[in-house]
């Protein structure tokens, strides 16, 4: 155990810096200080923390000395003092894209592979929202019958694109339902009452880096280097919680009465699968919550070994902030740091 | 050519059956005289038509005496209305759900077997929304390549509950921005800002209807009855336009060029695929047309021979009253009527 646990919180003011501060004050994380730091900008605005306000500070090198346990939340900046956390003794967890890719960096979803966490060399990285949600299901699945192909379509909530993306699903929406002009300015198009097909930046043939995403970290996370995955990523006017509707091919048969009880016994998992009460998963009602809803099993007609199922789960939380946590828990229950 | 033509329209004051008088005004439909009808308690309502106004019949077995042609858009009521207006000389195009597996009634989408309606015995159907959005876009990659598969999510707009789910969504969204209590009445369970991955009522193995209707009603258009489609059919918080991810594998290999140019070529389709620019299909811009628009076309990296697509449509219009017309057009046209 250890004694002192400072913990930097960065990108303490974003969307997904804040939920990191709730689930470590709800999930009673050993923390004795924490440094809430965040862009310059910020500096000197108050956050909440064990119901006593903390001081944002403007995060830079020497931010981090003292700190075991630096997690970040705000986005590219983890490139330049990801390193300089590292140097002072920290632990980095970061939730951007930066680092996940790279080789000498654990992609963790506690429930998949938490053992990669020893392999770390300072920096941690979390998956994509998206990813975590769909692996914490596949994997049970995987165990008992190995995945062949995955065909995955999302229905992604408007957080993904932090506060400012949920500001201008509820601004939007309002101004539509008031036959007001609007103005796109987080989102590509209008969001409120619309779908779009494209979240992050397309590649050269033809898929945007989100769906790139499900399948590369998801080949690292599952340590299946040939992991066929075809995605297709869809922005939702919803507030909170990514969807997924996933279609799987199996080595081995699956029964739906078999898969669904091989859901239940998962970590993280909720099986939501009652047609006859109309009980599936829904984004409204796993939103604030930390695990993985998954209903309608059922077994694909058009396929030997096939299933089709529906997740959801709070990007926020699962997808992002817990997940992240998680991860430290690991750390601090390993004596990792 | 037919010098009078009487034409039905049942169902007239619900959202398909508006359309349709829409619809039937803007293509100029050689019609002569319209009979609305509807059920008996929207008798005496008023419906608009060529700048006139109709007084609404309720509809009878004798309301179709004198119609050569009659559109219902009025669900099951055509069992018992639908052989009364056969029975007087009219052929009845129907778009509810009662007769389409009637191996005596065709099922058409005119981009896709046109040649069918020449079998009719009195009644046409017109298939299920989703369905006809999807084969429009099938049949022209299905004759070039030979589809062996499709896997298929659905992005349904609440219009496919006619106007009280149009009406819900608006006043559930203005409630929920409110903070008010919201009572989902037309849907299962709270639509504004929220996703129901159930649609139509569930069968024994899982699957909703609407979701097997993707599957028996793509194999009888198509006239194959082998082929395999996986469908999850969801409700989202979109008012007009269904939307759907696509993903299909072909026995002839199609690279993602050749799809475009084949489907670019083939009727009823605007394809719209311009990643750069931000250009795809999405249900506000495609709301009030009676295209079906396809985009975000690409190779699927998990199979030899895949693409993945996006569609989207007027389930209103294409998906359900400009098909219809678009069927007595050919009636009209071949003098069938």
């Amino acid at each position: 155990m250890v004694k002192e646990l400072t913990v930097a919180v960065v990108g303490a003011t974003g969307a997904v810096g804040q939920e990191m501060l709730k689930g470590l004050e709800e999930r009673n994380f050993p923390i004795t200080k924490l440094k809430a730091l965040a862009a310059p900008e910020e500096a000197g605005t108050l956050v909440r923390f064990r119901g006593e306000d903390h001081v944002v500070e403007a995060a830079a090198p020497e931010s981090f000395e003292g700190c075991q346990i630096a997690l970040f939340a705000a986005g590219e900046v983890v490139r330049w003092l990801g390193p300089e956390a590292v140097k002072r003794g920290a632990v980095v967890v970061d939730n951007s894209n930066t680092f996940r890719m790279d080789p000498t960096v654990p992609l963790i979803v506690p429930e998949v592979n938490p053992e990669d966490i020893r392999n770390h060399q300072g920096i941690i990285a979390n998956p994509n929202c998206s990813t975590i949600i769909m692996v914490v299901a596949l994997k049970p699945l995987h165990d008992a019958a190995r995945i062949k192909r995955v065909v995955v379509s999302t229905y992604q909530a408007v957080s993904g694109a932090g506060v400012a993306g949920l500001k201008e699903l509820e601004v939007q929406s309002k101004q539509l339902l008031a036959e007001e002009k609007i103005k796109p300015e987080v989102f590509q198009h209008q969001i409120g009452f619309n779908l779009i097909p494209h979240i992050d930046v397309f590649e050269e043939n033809g898929y945007t880096k989100e769906e790139l995403k499900m399948l590369y970290e998801t080949r690292k996370i599952m340590h299946e280097p040939e992991m066929k995955v075809s995605a297709t990523a869809v922005r939702v006017p919803v507030f909170r919680s990514h969807s997924e509707s996933i279609n799987i091919e199996t080595e081995k048969k699956l029964t739906a009465a078999e898969a669904r009880q091989i859901l239940s016994r998962a970590p993280g998992i909720i099986v939501q699968d009652d047609p006859g009460q109309n009980k599936y998963p829904m984004p409204v009602f796993t939103a604030h919550t930390d695990e993985v809803f998954v209903g309608r099993i059922r077994e694909d007609l058009s396929i030997e070994n096939g299933l089709n199922f529906w997740v959801a789960a709070d990007q926020i939380r699962k997808g992002a902030a817990i997940n992240t946590i998680q991860i430290a828990e690991i750390l601090v229950r390993e004596n990792l740091v």
